[in-house]
Parts: structure tokens; sequence; C-alpha cells
């Protein structure tokens, strides 16, 4: 017989965990007692850690969660000689989480960040925020003034074509930071005291032909749709850079998602960052960047990629040759990340094989 | 004898009032009782009246706000032939308050706007944000994750170029509405009960390239930079599209800021939109704009002005050849429009000399 469901204690729209196809990647030095406070929310998930720096460190993961743990000598064994494309001393490495998971989405997190407030007193479940942007489509073609218009109370307003409003897939969902915000060097050195205390309750497409910062800290994004444009290059030991793996990251995805036709948002959740790094450092590491960035984003504003690159590796490696092309006479070091991102395509290849070949790769 | 100054209670950057420098104008065809709620906000300000309508109504003004009204027969007698391209019994008929001010800066804001709460429960004073918004910065030209930079406890992002720290000027300051949210009618007449509650506090700038559906409801910005493309062309009476008014202006402006290199910013403040119009009769006005914006949106993501066009005046007439030439396939309204344009212009011109010609006109 047919009967209505019963629907009583079912809430509205919940969101799915989706805790079979998400892995949480993390890239640390030292024991994550940070999962800790994160246990309500992120126990559920399968763990990637990237252990960055020695080896023979042990790292300490709190009781209860599921994790797998790789360090250099795991990377360098399971990726041979295109171990060279993974970082070294730079949480860059984190990328090579997103590589070895075989799961849809990937959350990844830095180990100084903590469950934020939001401004009623209520703990911030980030992951689900993330999850319900990425769940829900973009609007990268035309503005909304009311930002997210998929969002319950919101809608597209008066004067947005109709032809527009069923949007986009959204590939990445880039969370921000409340006290110590992610800002450079420079401004870290001028302004030591500012604190991020303004809680912007909004989520928002990033509009197409529009490039962003992207941070790392608090960032989620769909494998399949942009996996392997998630590169964090190459940076720290014996490289002349730092803390610019997520921004060349931001870059790259950013042209792709807009050739592609997929979307970015940015906005919630917050995730209370607790940790400044030191100046004085990051000054060391990101004084290149510094200057090369003015070259860096007029050439990512001006990259068009072909027609003819309709997967994400295709564009990646057409990307790849223009940075070859237009970005060594920088530095020689873009000559040597131009050819890590092929190698980055290869290895990710190699790890993730087409659907239809062969679990073991031989197709 | 130099002394230091006295500093004890000035308060830490002030926003200046410009009540010398700034008009409002309001369209209108009731009395304006609205403007009691406003008063410790605008009464200091001078207000230009736009009368909808039959001229022979009385139009109450609360005591104590200084003013100047014009109705149709003021319209017709000051711009005489001209005066065809102030439209009639439709609220664009505000453009007109724009071109006889001698202001540098307007704010316009609908006769159905109340004073809004933010999260504390203070008032909002929308026209002190709206000069905020106009007298700081704009960052067209790549996304700052934290919104506005340039607003107290914010700054620039990590990654962000420092070559684009100092930003544009800002022409337009956009604001928004608690409340009724401003919907087309199809959306009002789907979700006839849905209210804007979430006050997102933030301010950004619209990126280069990218349009907006821009409210007339509740907006400002600099004569000077944009007056002359605030134009908000043929509606209502005789016409046979309304409620298109402000959406025309906005593409047209922010092709044109685009172009000039100025800044369009949109956000706070916030005003309490107390009344939604009918759905019914907003349907009537509407339907040939619900298909027609499929067509002109893309007519004006692709509309290219000439390195010749370095004042407003020269883009707008460039941009009126380009309407006429293409959008009038679309329908003769757009042939109609394209003319109304140019004269315009010319009674903007004719009202506004140039600096250095004589105040009547004959330089």
């Amino acid at each position: 017989m047919v009967e209505p469901a019963n629907t009583v204690g079912i809430p509205v729209n919940p969101t799915p965990l989706l805790t079979d196809v998400l892995d949480i990647v993390i890239p640390t030095i030292r024991n994550l007692d940070f999962l800790e406070m994160w246990r309500p929310f992120l126990q559920p998930y399968h763990l990637i850690i990237v252990q960055d720096g020695d080896p023979s460190k042990k790292i300490h993961v709190p009781e209860g969660y599921d994790y797998e743990l790789y360090n250099r000598n795991d990377i360098n064994r399971i990726l041979g000689p295109k171990a060279s494309c993974i970082s070294f001393k730079d949480s860059a490495c984190r990328c090579f989480g997103y590589m070895v998971s075989k799961k849809k989405y990937i959350f990844t997190i830095d180990d100084d960040c903590f469950v934020a407030k939001d401004p009623s007193g209520k703990a911030v479940n980030a992951l689900e925020q993330h999850i319900k942007n990425l769940l829900s489509p973009s609007s990268p073609f035309f503005f909304n003034t009311l930002y997210d218009p998929y969002r319950e109370g919101a809608d597209f307003v008066r004067g947005y074509p109709f032809s527009l409003r069923e949007g986009v897939s959204t590939a990445v969902s880039h969370g921000l930071w409340l006290n110590i915000p992610d800002y450079d060097a420079p401004t870290q050195l001028v302004k030591p005291k500012e604190r991020n205390t303004r809680y912007v309750d909004a989520v928002m497409t990033i509009p197409k032909g529009t490039l962003f910062p992207m941070c790392g800290m608090n960032l989620a994004f769909d494998r399949d749709l942009i996996g392997p444009a998630m590169y964090f290059g190459l940076m720290g030991d014996g490289q002349p850079i730092g803390r610019y793996d997520d921004m060349w990251a931001g870059w790259c995805i950013k042209v792709i998602c807009d050739h592609l036709g997929l979307g970015v948002k940015t906005g919630l959740p917050y995730i209370y960052h607790s940790k400044a790094s030191n100046p004085f450092v990051n000054l060391k590491k990101e004084y290149k960047g510094i200057f090369w960035q003015e070259e860096i984003i007029p050439f990512f504003q001006n990259a068009k990629l072909s027609k003819e690159a309709t997967t994400v590796q295709q564009c990646y490696i057409e990307l790849s040759k223009m940075v070859k092309e237009k970005l060594s006479s920088l530095d020689p070091y873009f000559d040597k990340l131009a050819d890590a991102m092929v190698t980055w395509i290869e290895a990710w290849d190699e790890l993730n094989p087409p659907a239809g070949a062969a679990a073991n790769g031989n197709a």
C-alpha cells in the first residue's frame, strides 16, 4: 500500500554529511591536538595527514580519528622520481594528500585553525558550510547583489537574467578567518595587532574573469571537477619562495574554472585562526613573490586556454607551457615550476587512472 | 607660538557630512512623511524632489527640510523639447534631479524606504555609509577576500598586488534593503512572503568586467565622475517597459566606470524597504524587459568603448550609437531610447555648462 512518508522530526534541507566521499587533508609538523576541538564536526571523516619535515618525528593524532599519514619517505616511495614535484618543509606538501585521496571532495585545514563562533555565539561547523557551498551552484556570469542566491532567504534580485539562474557547478569553496587575518609580511609588520573581528554573513561567487588570493588554510573543493589543478607548486626547501603555494593554486584554478564554466565561492565558513606566523620569517619567504606577483597576476589575467582544452589536465598542461614561455624570463624558477606542473599531472594520472582503466594502472 | 592641537573629544576618522556638496533626490507621487523618520540623518541636506504624475497635486514635505520641487510642468519649462528624454509616470523621472543639481554628490532614495537597524539594534545612518563608500577608493582589478580593504579593521590580504592597493576613485555606492527584497515580479509571485533579514556587514567593489543589477532605491554617486551616465531611460507612460530604469543606468555606468577606471561599490548601507509593489502591475511593466535583458546584458558585456572616449559624455554618446546599431533589431523602442540618450547628454550639458563657460550657457 502506498502511504505518505512520515516526516516528523526530519530537519528541513539537512546538509548531507558526505562522510563516505570526503577526505580531510592536513599538513603538519606537530601533534594534531587542535583536532580535539573539532571532534564534534570532523571525527566522522577520514583524515589524510601529510607530515612535513623530519620523517622520524612521531605525530600524535587524537584518539578516535580515522587517518592515514604520509611523511617524506612515503611520498618518495609512492611517487619515485616524480616526488620532486611535492614541496618539502612547506605546507605546500598538502597537495600530495589531494593526489592520494580517492574521494570526490577535499577539505583542507591548517593545524592552527580552531572552531569560530558566529555572532550569536554558536560554534561554526565549517565543513558543513563548505559542503553547502559545494553542493549548491555558483553564479559567475553576473553579480547578485544579495550574495549567494541559493542560500535560504535569498534569491536572484530584479534584473538578474533568468537564463543564468540555474548557475554552474561549484568547484571550490574558500572559507575565511576570524582573529588573525591572512596578511602578507609587510602588512603583518605594519599592523601587528590587527585582528579580524568582522563576521560577514555572506557567501558569494567570484565573478568570471576576476582573480582572487586563495588561502589554503580553510578550503574545500571538488576533486572530480578541479583536483588536478590544485597543485601547490614548488615552495620551501631548495626553492626561492614560500607562502605562495595557495596563491599559485588559486590563480591556476580560477583561470581553469573560468575556462571550463565552473564556480568558485568565497565567504563563509569562518575558522578561528589562532597564531600569526613570524612576519620576519614570512618576509624572507615572500619577498620574491611580492614583486613577482606584479607580473604573474597580469600573466594569469591574460591567460587564454584553447578550445581544445576540455579537461582539467589538458588545461593545466596548456597553462604549464604558458608559464614556461612567458614567466621563465622573470626567473629560472618558473622554468622549473613549469616542469613540476607537468610532473604533477603525470603523478596525478598515475595515482588516479581514468575510469575504465585497470586499478593497477595497466589500462 | 606653535602649540599642539587640542584633540580631546574629536572623534577618530569622523565621516564628513558634505552638506554643502551633496543633494538628496527623491522621486515621488505622494506626501513625504517618510522623511520624519530620516530627520536626524537627512535634515541638514538640500532635497531635490521630482514630483511624478499629476502636477496639480500638492506634495507635503515635512517642516524643517530645505528643498526644491519640480513637477512635470517645471521639467517641460526648463528643458523645452528636450524634456522628452525624462520619463513620465515612472520613478525614472528622478534623473531630472541629477541633472538640475549643482552639487558633487547625489544620494537618491525611494519614499517607501525607512531607517534600518543594524544587528545591534542601532539605527543605520545610510547616507553616512554612502559617503564613506564614496570617499574611500575602490579595488576593481583584483578581488579582496576580506571585502573592502579600506574599512577600519580590514586590509588587503596576502597575495594582493601592492601596485593595486592605492585603488581607484569610487563613482557609485549601491546600498541594499532589509525587509522587502528587490525582486522581479515572477519572484515576487513565487515567494510573496520572503523577507530579507540577513544583514551582511560588508562593502565590496564590483570587479571590473562584471555587470550587476543596480537598484535605484538606495543609491549614491559622484556627479562629477559619473553623473552624465546616470540616465534612467525612457520608462512608464507611453513606453513599452517599466522598472528597468535603474537597471539600464546600472549597465551603462558599469561599462563606463570600467572604461574610465572608476569604482562601483555595493553592500552597506541597508535601508528598511517597507512596501512591496504589486507583482501583477510589476509583471505588466517588466515582462518585455525580462526577455529583452537576455540580449541586452550580453550586449553590455561585450560593449567596448574606444580610446578616444575619455569623458563620461563621450562614452555615453558612443554607447548610444551602439544601442542604436545593435539593439534596434530587438525592438524599435531601442532606436527611440538611443535618441533619448543623446538628448539627455545635450540637456545635461546645457544645464551643466563646462567650467569656464558663462553661467548662462553662452560660452
